[in-house]
């Protein structure tokens, strides 16, 4: 795949280590060591301050700046106004002087630095001694987290150690707007900022979409406190300075609690969709039922940040919550591999800021493809939500899971809109939002990548194939996957020989091809779609016709249209070789070939160095696109088929996308590739640790950390769950000693272990079925033994 | 077609005549009513002011106003910088003012409204009777020109006959840079306006660019003229006032001369190619040879615009010399249409259109899309320079002709940046263009859209079979056929399975399909363009070995590169059914069917009533593309196949392109479907006139004026050029009495008079040889007459 690794940080299984600092590696660990509890998220930067390289990071879920796009020419479709996850407040801001000398680690002197992020309890720890001019010495340690537990909360710990002398360190502590990316301007105000008790808080106000922040600290001290801390401001700065005595060879410390509360959007202007998107003149929409652009106003954010700041609690009582929190996520779903260290830290990694993005406390919220690490991809979510990160939800926190797709429901009013928008009907899922509007900017992804929508049906049927929570079904779901169905119904067209339904002038998950014919992947998602709403239409008809009846009247569905969703998934056309191959697209086959080794590796990313056409015009792909279906609707395909097609597309596969190879990694286990799958791995896991991309330095790839974990419990897994009963056919790299791991299921906690010959299903007591290698077993906490068939045994 | 004639305009053979004046055409008739002489063109709009809707304009061929285009984000290749055809100044501004009141025809009461356009000798008349609110009325007279002979000269006669009384009337006579579209911000500084002599004079000076533009004028009265003028001014505004005495019952005068001198672009700087697109981080250019946005200097402009207007004149000799240039025009290439009056002052109109926007004075001047009379399309020329204008000028003018192919000779370097920054080698001429970079903003045209290349070539294989100058073809000619040959050989690709060559992810001319495989227009444009280029290299090296070798050397032409050409033309991949009907582009066959008459009135244009992307996605296309090159390469192909072709894609042609119908129409009169050619015709004369697109406001349709010309000229007169010998098949629509045209041809005027039964071809003297329906002929001043046969009679 051409990607070097690069290592810089230390193996540990428990652990993400890094001993001395490279400046040249300092963006690349603030986003690895980044902390996040779902409501917000800061990135790794050094607390004190730093003129070197950075990029000080500190985000808030679903907190975005509104931006308006400039096209050269717009035409109809096209997005005009969208929204980035904005930079906010750097609440861990301080500042520190000895003898007149103001700590930076880019002019000081300073030795012994060490970082570490301790996985088992989500605490980062950093210390390091510094060496002033004066000739002090003093040891000085930062530990910080975001409460998982309460997560308007972070806490910062700053330890002085002197080595070599007693005095004063001057200390400057406060909440600072003025943060942003290099590459960016920044986009606040600050009009409020005060002292209110022992709390210091000031008011960040976003320049355009005029969203409030208020953000919050206290600061606790070792013995007495310092009284009356000052309150201290700049135009987009509020905090307090003091001064602690240090003497030699004792530790002494403060604590600061930083509690933040970001304004909601509580709805939009009636005509905000004329203002997100060029509309033709045809289109009228009279209303939204899902405006945008009302905000929570600043008194009221204001308040509520104060009210939440003044709850009493300390440092210690909330970090031992936090702990707390994660050994209950470790119990519950830790992945084990012995015998190879690297893979068993990352994976750990992976889950680990899995749910440091995402855990479902909030169900308007969505997973960015950077999480809460950067600002890069502006904090928008894909349909990598529902295609790779959503079993994961399920079999952890089904909960989470609900609320992902509640996300959805909460705006499919702006789906609807898109959909008339592109001159359809039903709902037109976005390809990148924040806010439920397309804010992707560019027309050839927004208006021709339509399988968002697909994927959201997806989700709904596996939510209901593992969790069958017949409620949210009949309910917010039947919503959606009717809409979801009119959509593509709407957006089909037919062949005029065979008669047969496709999709015309589209892209598919393969970034690679624009304006495509009948790409099976798109042809197949939307068919499935269809058929699943059709199902379960019938099923509703039988078990809550009740409910089935208030959806028909609520969307004016009609009899005659189930009947035109019946024929065109009934008739909808698929590109196979007789071979059992698919062709990606009308005419794939016959597009020019390039051996993907005469690309250099100095021509990576092809989008910056390549002309941009260029890189459409021959059969190379950027991710799976075939591949991908099969994967999510892995029984429908003989293991032959799935093979044959694993053998076309793996070679032409430049794996441009990070969640690439994790697919082929699940495929090539599948078909028995063992060597492949586990060389596949390797990528997914440590992709951000050791920087494969070259790209970390932005965020991690969030998204494709859930892919990780798809990766263990899909491929060496070999989980299925494309169908009503949940299926495993576990493998494991021939160099692993043992895997095990735990999913959630149906109410049992259900643990996999994989040996070099047999692997056992056991359950903490309740019983569930389940397939393995094709039969059917009953499992309960006795657990089931089987000897592995030899086809899935590596060699 | 679904395009509805507008009967503004009365029908005269000799003129274009407005009677009443309708506010409502007012922008319409500001086009109609353009004058201009290839160096400056103005519109039609009201001397004295008018304060309704108006789009008051003044342009200078090829002056234009830079641009930065803005994208969401730009990919390689993209277009980052523009340029503008610019509105200018008004050099017919007037003020009018009788007991206190200003003319002005949005409010004043007049009577008697008739405005006559000349096209016998290119002047503009406009009449009627004022009656001011105080009760007096008075006739007054516009006359203008632009001179075809001192192009940088315009002139104005205003002149007033007072009914029924005497008095005064206040002049204000100047030269205005405020003037600017309704949609457009003014481009203008003004830092110099003075009188010197008598001549008053106004240096504008663009925003962004720093062009610079001296306007100046004189002003001549009959009897005495007032002395003193005194030199008035606002920010964008010099001239002058006066008061003239009217006696009730006697015309008074008085005349304008103005001349201006724009400011020429003398170079570049080195680095402009970097400035003009998105370049890639692997693209190196060490040095251009043709730099740019070195500008004539405000001194140098002030100097030769004083200069300039210094040259004693008058009026009546310099309207004199110029209705003496327009008489020897319509001597030379006159056409008359007996039987249709309709057509008859169509084709006039047509050709003083073109011949008013270009008539070869100038290399570095091209076509605009909109000539002189409107900013659409930023004044920017296409590739319908060299597939559609350029034989109007070859046939008379040849010396024009010449000049167009040598402004693409003198932006060679440019085309040669443009095709490094697609990863391309060789010259790339760029789809819209007015400094010779490409100036189109849209990616998916201007890095998609590869056939103005072919074209360029077409045009030089044109011109040289019939001027045959050798000088140029050995030169500049060979030099840019070998660049283009050199382009698009790095440009194909090749099909996996047959390894014959073609073009991926290209728009052809049909713009309704984009990232097409193998568009056939595009393949045989470039396998002709190959195949010529390697024509001249065999010819060279048989007749001017020398001038051969030195090519070789400038552009270090290998032999390997020559048989590489050699190889790709001989196995270019064309798509043809059994049938003989050509695939436009793989898998279009296969695309959904559109009934256009499905398609309301109310969608047109498709860009503004239908989401972008739906434009792409069935069989609909925009104009001839398969009909392109069966048109331009006729002789390639029987009559069958191309009848063939014509039935399947005439019945699908949107003709949403201006340019479409005469092509159709050409072809159809082919293939004997007279009634279908005349009908496509009559659209292509009076497309401006009747205002068939409704958008003649914007401007005149200029190149596809001279698809009308070619209408005539190759669908009736059935010539053909494409190969050394001059073909003609005359024919005409039932309806027609009689057709007559001429064409200069080897020195010789060769008339062409195509009767009910009999064609007669007669020269000026000179002998020639041609081809009429398929036979020799040799043709001199005592011409040869020939029974039209069966096939070619409309019925």
């Amino acid at each position: 795949m051409g990607h070097i690794a690069d290592k810089y940080f230390k193996l540990d299984p428990w652990a993400v280590i890094e001993e001395g600092f490279d400046p040249k590696h300092g963006k690349v660990a603030e986003s690895i060591f980044s902390l996040g509890n779902e409501y917000m998220g800061v990135r790794g930067h050094f607390d004190e301050g730093y003129s070197g390289p950075k990029h000080v990071g500190s985000y808030f879920n679903g907190f975005y700046e509104s931006l308006n796009f400039k096209h050269p020419v717009a035409y109809n479709g096209f997005v005009l106004t969208g929204a980035d996850m904005t930079n906010t407040v750097d609440w861990l801001y301080t500042r520190l002087e000895i003898d007149g000398e103001v700590l930076d680690l880019a002019t000081s002197k300073f030795s012994d630095f060490r970082r570490v992020l301790d996985l088992k309890t989500g605490v980062l720890t950093r210390t390091f001694v510094w060496e002033t001019k004066s000739g002090k010495k003093v040891k000085l340690t930062f530990e910080r987290f975001s409460s998982l537990v309460n997560t308007h909360l972070g806490g910062q710990k700053i330890t002085f150690e002197p080595l070599n002398f007693s005095g004063d360190v001057k200390v400057v502590s406060g909440m600072d707007f003025s943060i942003h990316a290099d590459e960016k301007p920044n986009n606040w105000n600050a009009p409020r900022k005060e002292k209110v008790g022992d709390v210091f808080a000031i008011l960040g106000e976003t320049k355009i979409g005029k969203r409030y922040l208020c953000a919050t600290f206290r600061l606790e001290f070792d013995g007495a406190a310092p009284t009356n801390l000052p309150l201290i401001q700049d135009e987009l700065f509020a905090g307090t300075e003091f001064t602690l005595s240090l003497q030699q060879g004792k530790a002494t410390s403060f604590r600061k609690l930083s509690v933040n509360y970001a304004g909601k959007v509580l709805g939009n202007a009636p005509d905000a969709w004329t203002k997100t998107f060029k509309v033709s003149k045809a289109v009228k929409i009279e209303k939204t039922d899902a405006p945008k652009d009302i905000n929570e106003t600043a008194d009221v954010v204001w308040n509520k940040g104060i009210e939440l700041a003044g709850k009493k609690t300390t440092y210690d009582s909330e970090i031992a919550a936090h702990k707390a929190f994660w050994a209950n996520v470790w119990d519950k779903l830790d992945i084990v591999i012995e015998g190879d260290d690297e893979n068993q830290q990352g994976i750990r990694y992976c889950i680990f800021q899995l749910h440091q993005t995402y855990h479902g406390s909030d169900p308007t919220l969505n997973i960015g493809a950077k999480g809460l690490t950067g600002d890069a991809y502006g904090g928008k979510a894909f349909w990598d939500t529902e295609a790779y990160c959503l079993a994961f939800y399920i079999f952890n926190n089904p909960e989470a899971a609900k609320n992902l797709l509640e996300f959805r429901y909460s705006t499919l009013e702006q789906a609807r809109i898109r959909a008339r928008v592109l001159d359809c009907a039903g709902a037109c899922y976005p390809i990148a939002t924040i806010d439920g509007w397309e804010n992707c900017e560019l027309w050839q992804h927004a208006s021709l990548q339509i399988h968002v929508s697909g994927s959201v049906a997806f989700g709904i049927e596996e939510y209901d194939n593992l969790i069958g929570d017949k409620d949210f079904l009949y309910g917010h779901g039947a919503e959606m996957l009717m809409e979801i169905a009119r959509f593509y119904v709407s957006r089909a067209q037919q062949d005029p020989h065979t008669a047969e339904y496709g999709f015309y002038g589209v892209m598919g998950v393969d970034e690679f091809h624009m304006m495509t014919n009948n790409n099976c992947f798109v042809n197949y998602l939307a068919k499935k779609s269809i058929d699943f709403a059709l199902k379960v239409a019938d099923e509703m008809k039988q078990n809550a016709p009740e409910k089935w009846n208030a959806l028909v009247k609520k969307i004016n569905l009609q009899d005659s249209e189930l009947k035109k969703f019946a024929e065109v998934a009934g008739h909808m056309k698929m590109l196979q070789r007789e071979d059992g191959v698919f062709e990606q697209h009308d005419g794939f086959f016959n597009l020019p070939h390039i051996d993907l080794k005469s690309i250099k590796k100095s021509e990576l990313p092809l989008y910056d160095f390549w002309a941009y056409d260029r890189i459409y015009r021959t059969d190379m792909v950027k991710q799976p696109d075939v591949l991908m279906f099969l994967f999510m609707y892995a029984q429908d395909f003989s293991r032959e088929v799935i093979k044959a097609n694993y053998e076309y597309y793996e070679p032409i596969c430049m794996h441009e996308s990070s969640l690439s190879p994790s697919i082929h990694s699940v495929i090539a286990a599948e078909i028995g590739k063992h060597d492949e799958a586990a060389s596949f791995f390797g990528f997914a896991t440590r992709l951000d640790l050791d920087d494969y991309n070259n790209n970390t330095y932005q965020g991690l790839h969030t998204t494709s950390i859930s892919a990780a974990w798809t990766n263990i419990v899909y491929g060496f897994g070999g989980m299925r769950t494309d169908r009503k009963m949940l299926a495993f056919s576990p493998s494991m790299p021939k160099t692993w000693k043992k895997l095990s791991f735990k999913v959630l299921y149906q109410g049992a906690i259900l643990s996999v272990v994989v040996d070099k010959k047999t692997t056992t299903f056991k359950t903490d007591g309740k019983s569930i079925t389940a397939k393995i290698y094709g039969k059917e077993y009953s499992i309960d906490g006795n657990g089931v033994e089987i000897a592995i068939p030899d086809f899935y045994i590596a060699k």
